[in-house]
């Protein structure tokens, strides 16, 4: 199960709305895992990846993804980070390997920044 | 300006909704901007610490925010990179220090996932 995948199923559960238990904040597990999927998105050149493969809407063609301004192998490195936190996945089809965004992964973090957002404004 | 207030700015202007533009996904100055406040949050210890002084929807005490699991030099150097990111700010009143999230800072980090969940689900 991939970060994001245990984040998901940690939010449809009842206790603590959106891991925001009252007074005490986020409890130690569901801030290891939410600060793991945001750790995924705290790289320019990963946050610039993840963007181009969610702006296709579709699958993107690795081939196509390469121009972020650093080398291929830097490209892999990062598209594994994604991909390990569950926002990306992929699949090899003769000489490329294509990806998408994962639908649903980026929802529990939205949850978390808006629990929290209603907190400070309340 | 901070980070996040940098971050607001930003997302205040009419070009490319939310940092997201077209096919091409994030600029280059928005995913730095982006990544850096992202980054703040990419830490379980800073998780808890921000969702604590949040969730007292006023000001917070230092001396009440000890019990992280970390030492004290480190509470204050995770409260230092809080801050300059912009996430929270903080006044001295005698012996003790006095934290609050800002508000509106978590704002342009959930435009950012709400504009990139609806490209993928589109």
């Amino acid at each position: 199960m991939t970060t994001a995948e245990q984040l998901a199923t940690r939010s449809s559960t009842p206790a603590c709305d959106d891991g925001v238990c009252g007074a005490a904040g986020m409890t130690v597990p569901d801030s290891e895992r939410t600060a793991a999927v945001f750790k995924a998105l705290a790289d320019p050149v990963r946050l610039r990846l993840y963007s181009r493969i969610a702006a296709t809407g579709g699958e993107t063609c690795v081939c196509d993804i390469q121009d972020v301004g650093v080398s291929q192998p830097t490209v892999s490195h990062h598209l594994r980070k994604l991909r390990d936190a569950g926002l990306i996945d992929c699949e090899r089809r003769g000489t490329w390997v294509y990806y998408w965004a994962v639908p649903g992964a980026l929802g529990p973090l939205a949850s978390v920044l808006d629990a929290h957002t209603q907190l400070i404004t309340r």
